[in-house]
This record gives structure tokens, C-alpha cells and sequence, in this order.
């Protein structure tokens, strides 16, 4: 049986451009109904993540204007930064949730804050406390894009990635290298391993070691590439510290140096608000085989891990490379990551939930995802 | 140590539109070298495939122009059916080995026989003959498409194919079905299992049954969906028969109701010499979920084994189902397709060597292979 509903979540039609993700699925409006919240969505909102109207009407969701969700809703979830003529169009005293990157997007609490919304930011998760994983909307979408960086790459390679004997003689397998073995690097490597290529894996942090080689991928040692010592690469938080400048390029030579044996590489560096490290230098490209791909995760407008590398954009070197930057990889396999996301988001605002309304105390270690704190409008006094 | 090379093979530049293969590799050329074959290409027939004009030089292929190649050769190795002024332009009395499809293509054999050229049409191989499988050019290139097919499917299905538990829930694995399980759908079948997808297939043929279980996947049972009998449709050569009228629409209403319940749908069954049969209808097609994929491999101009196909066209229908229509899948491995193809061309051509020249024995089994006889020239005359 569902409680009462005494709070109303609605998400927007985000839908745009490389994004096709939804922040309410019809699957999360279930867990959100039985928590005793009523959620809306934007018409069209889920369509290109593969939900129509109907599926989320026959969830139990409503089926809102932009302005009505904004003005009407107690909490409305965002998957995007959202325009300030958004932020400052929700009510008054209203909570929202969201990937607002607050750590880069340094205005964003402030906006918050002026148009007296509570807002809570999934990025500043504390993502080693075991009851915030079923929150970790980061791990959730690296997950996909790492997933999505492995079939892209295989999709994209000109050659197989098994080895195959046939009637004709041998296919040899691909080698594949992964830099940086966090979420999305660990899934790719799970995927390609599945896909029968020969998968090394680095990353600086030292615990990544044991989980590369617990997935049967060989760990490269770029001490033997004349790479620095990195023995306390581990960072805050789960990413990976930032390295000194002189260990960036004694890294950079190496991985330069080992990366010319291997025939795809997918680069999943990111160190969250900061931009992301150069681990393949143009040098490195030139010295693949033809016919090697590169994945870059991190690609951004700031540069990503390989020099050279645009964001949505595949570019072929002249020495026969190709250089597909993929910062949008978790939007293409939209479903999934939606109703991963979805539950994330659920469970957040569930967590804030306290007698039918919202609430955030001091002494819970989550209270940190606030960003800004416009108050806790008694949500049944309406 | 190699034969005195009595005998010349050439390769031209195939890679035109969505063709990216080529006829002789680096790998090939020493195969072709120990036999005493002195293999040439024209300048750049490799690079779509990843092999650069230095990469045969020093595999000891000569680099010559397309008129040279034509006019000197003893042998030509075609991928794709030539123009005639490609063939009236070989050596009177030269060889030439290819894929000619000469079944479909009814006047390519007249060609050959008046420009006097002695043509080996691989795909009238006897592929059950054993000692054919190493020339079996139809399976190499198959196998290439079946791979593929299941990668470019799972890279545009909006979802994940492997179940996955994560701390937010689980994510059901895709359902898969194979229409057509010869060599492509037998090779989708492995690629998909390996990627964690619940596959199941269906073929006329009930030889199939076996090959599709051994490979751990489901045998699609049309009987329990009306369909027809079909204990008898094994047809020649290792291909399916062709069904009778009734049968046909009996099969396609039952694939028509059987699909609903997948997600992906890879079709494969093609028929040589005819237009390939539709499996999947309209009715079909509208059958199936939002975010279903389907990839025809049999799609042509002529149509396809699913209504509504067409070649090298991904189509939307308005029910939010993506055709994608991918007659030439094993040119997107282009590679490993070559190197496949190469192998086989160089062990037909091989085959037909005696004592330094080619000779076609009336008492070989694969003497079936020419289809034009203007005799042949004693090659080491020259």
C-alpha cells in the first residue's frame, strides 16, 4: 500500500541535444509512491529515454506543464544544471535534487540560495558510506558510460576483438588498454573482457591494482615504461589525488611509450572540478598502429585525456587514429541510465523525507549534499 | 624459403562507398609468396582496411598502377563483382578468382568467357567439401557480419544487455532474437552471450536446433506461436530451402506474435540467387516494444527479412522501433575481414597451381569453381 502522498517530485523534459536521460522513470515512481510521494513529469519528458506518456500514467504519474511541475511541485529533480530562469521559477521554499556539480558550477548554490529553493547536490555524495550507495547517481552513470565506451570502441574498432580460430588460420585478439580504473574504467574493462580481448588496465591510485587484476586484466606498470612512483596516488572522496607537474609528465612519457602496443585505449581520467589530466600526448597518438581508436571519456571544451580529443566529436589523425571524445556516453544508453539514475534520485529525497515533509538535520552525514538551505517549508501545511 | 615465383596475382582498390575491404594482405602476400605467387596491389587498396602501401612493400608485395595490374597479371583477385571494362581489360588468357555470385549475376560468366579470362567464382564452393573450408570466403565474411551485427546492435539499444545487480536495484537483461541461425546468426548468437544478453534463435533448417543450443541459447519453438512444420527445411549447399507459399505466411504470423517479447532482433537468413525472404512483417514490426532494435542483414534493394528495411538506412517507425538495414557488416571489420577473405582467395588460387602455372583438372571436385574457361595460359612462357 502507498502512504499518503503528502509530497509531489516532478522532473522536466531535459531532453536535449546529446542528453536523453529522464530524472523520474516509471519504474522509480513506484519506490516513490510508496514512500508517500506523488510524481509528475513534463509531457514528453521520458520519450527519448524510451517512456511515453502513457507508460508513466499507467506508473502512476502525472502528466504536468513545465510551469505548472516548476510552480506547483514540492521537490523537482534535475539532471542538468539547470538556467537560472528555471531555478528562480520553482516556489518559493520548494527543495529540488540534482548532478548540479556544485564543486564547478561555483554560482550555482548562490542562485539557489536568492531563489529561496533547497537544494541538494547527488555529486557531493559521500560515496564510501554503504548507506549512500543506492544514492550514487556518479557511480550509477559511469557504470553505463564505461559499459558504452567498451561497445563503442569495439563497434568502432576495424578489427575483431576475440581471438578466432578458423579454417583459414588465426585471428589474433585485440589489446586493449584502459586508463584510469574507477567505475567506468572497471566496467569497460568487465566488457571487453566478455568480448574476448586481451585488457591491461592503470590507474594511480594503488587500490585500483587488486580490482584491475580481479577482473583478469593485467595491470601496466609504468615504472617499467620509465613512469614515476605513485605509490599515494589515492585522492579524497574515491578519485584519484592530482599529481605533482613533474610526475604528470614522467607519466605522460610512459604511458606515451606503452600506449604504441595496444589497439584501443579508452581514457576515463576525471578529477571532479578540476580539468581533466593529459595521460596520452600527441606524441602518444602518432605512435599507435593505423587503425587504433581511442575512447575519451573526459573529453570536455577544457581538453581531456588525450591531446587532441573534442568533445562528441571522432577525429582521424593522419596517421590513421581515430579519436572519438565521449562525455555523453551514459545519455546513449538512455534507459538504462535513466532508471538507475531515477532510483538514485528517489532514494535521496526519500532519505529527506521525515514525517511527510522534508527534512534536513545537522547531524545526518548527508545533510553535506545541501548547497543551499532556503528552509523546509512544512510540506503538509499546504 | 619461397618457390621461384612463376606466377603473378594482382588486387585493385576496391574501397568505394561502403566497401573497405581488399583482396590481398600483408598476411596473405606470404602465404602467396611460399607458393611462388608474386602478389601486387594498386597503389592504396589497403589503407580503408588499415594497410598502407609501406606495410605491403615490406610484406614483398609490389605497389603497381590499376592499368598494370589488369594488363600483367596472371591472376586477378576481385572482392566485389567487376565492371566490364575491368574484366575486358585483364590479359586475354589470365585467371581471375572473386566473389562473383555468378547464380544472381547471370551475365557475369558470358563476360568472363569472351574477354578469355578463366573465372573462379568462390561462391559456388562445395562448403561441406573439408578440404573447402580454408577457402570458404562465404563463412569468413558471414562470421565478420554476425559479429558485428550483435555489436551494432547492442550499441544502439537504448538499454544494457547483461543483467546487472548494483546497490540501486537490478537491471533486467536484454532478450534477444535471431532470425536465420547459419554462420552470422550462429556468430551473433556467441557475441550476444558473451555480452550477457538471454538470446534465443530460430532457423528453418532443423540441423539448427543443435547449433543453437550447444551455444547456450533458446530455439525459438514456432509451433507453439501457429506456426508451420518445418521438419524438412534443409536445403542445398548448407542453405535453407525455400519454403512453400502457405508455409511463408504461416512462419511469418508466427515470428510476427513471437517477437513481441524481445528487444533485439537480428535477422540473417538469406537465400542465394533469390530475394531473401520476410520473416518480420509490418504487423510485426509495430508488435514490438519502444527502444526495440532490429538489424537485417539480409537487406537489400530487392528488399529484405524484415518489412520496411532498407540497406545502409536505420529507420524510426513512429512506435519508436530503430531498423537498421546493414547489408555490408563485414566491410565495418575491414581488417579482419580482409584478412580473412585474403587467406581464403590465396588458398583458392593456390589450390590451382601445377608445377608453376594454374591448371584446372576436369577429375577436381572444386573445378565446379569456374565459370568461364578461356583455358589456361602457360604461365611460365611469359
Amino acid at each position: 500500500m502507498n502512504k499518503t502522498l503528502t509530497i509531489t517530485l516532478g522532473a522536466l523534459n531535459e531532453a536535449i541535444g546529446s542528453e536523453c536521460r529522464v530524472a523520474i522513470t516509471p519504474e522509480s515512481a513506484a519506490k516513490l509512491l510508496k514512500a508517500g510521494v506523488q510524481p509528475a513529469i513534463e509531457s514528453g519528458a521520458g520519450v527519448k529515454a524510451g517512456f511515453t506518456d502513457s507508460d508513466y500514467e499507467a506508473a502512476g504519474v502525472k502528466i504536468l506543464s513545465r510551469n505548472e511541475i516548476l510552480k506547483s511541485s514540492d521537490a523537482v529533480a534535475y539532471i542538468s544544471v539547470p538556467e537560472s530562469s528555471v531555478i528562480y521559477t520553482q516556489a518559493k521554499g520548494s527543495f529540488t535534487v540534482g548532478l548540479f556539480s556544485s564543486l564547478v558550477n561555483k554560482n550555482i548554490a548562490q542562485q539557489f540560495e536568492s531563489a529561496k529553493v533547497t537544494a541538494l547536490d547527488i555529486t557531493l555524495l559521500p560515496r564510501q558510506l554503504s548507506r549512500a550507495q543506492s544514492m550514487d547517481a556518479m557511480t550509477s552513470q559511469a557504470c553505463v558510460a564505461g559499459y558504452k565506451a567498451a561497445l563503442l570502441a569495439a563497434n568502432e574498432y576495424n578489427a575483431f576483438l576475440p581471438m578466432m580460430s578458423t579454417a583459414a588460420g588465426t585471428i589474433k585478439p585485440a589489446a586493449v588498454l584502459i586508463l584510469g580504473a574507477g567505475i567506468a574504467g572497471l566496467q569497460a574493462i568487465g566488457t571487453l573482457k566478455r568480448l574476448g580481448a586481451l585488457v591491461t588496465a592503470y590507474d594511480v591510485r594503488p587500490a585500483a591494482k587488486e580490482e584491475i587484476l580481479s577482473l583478469g586484466a593485467k595491470f601496466l606498470d609504468l615504472a617499467s615504461f620509465g613512469g614515476p612512483d605513485l605509490s599515494a596516488g589515492q585522492g579524497k572522496g574515491g578519485y584519484a589525488r592530482e599529481l605533482t607537474n613533474e610526475e604528470k609528465l614522467a607519466q605522460q612519457a610512459a604511458v606515451d611509450k606503452a600506449a604504441a602496443q595496444f589497439d584501443i585505449i579508452i581514457t576515463t581520467a576525471q578529477v571532479p572540478g578540476r580539468k581533466p589530466p593529459v595521460l596520452l600526448t600527441k606524441a602518444g597518438v602518432e605512435g599507435l598502429k593505423r587503425g587504433s581508436v581511442i575512447v575519451d571519456i573526459a573529453a570536455s571544451a577544457l581538453g581531456g585525456n588525450v591531446e587532441g580529443s573534442q568533445p562528441e566529436m571522432t577525429i582521424q589523425t593522419d596517421s590513421g587514429v581515430k579519436i572519438i571524445g565521449a562525455p555523453y556516453l551514459a545519455s546513449t544508453a538512455p534507459k538504462t541510465a535513466s532508471n538507475l539514475l531515477a532510483r538514485n534520485i528517489a532514494d535521496v529525497l526519500i532519505h529527506f523525507i521525515s514525517d511527510g515533509k522534508f527534512v534536513i538535520q545537522d547531524a545526518d552525514e548527508l545533510a553535506v549534499l545541501a548547497i543551499s538551505a532556503a528552509n523546509n517549508r512544512p510540506q503538509s501545511d499546504k
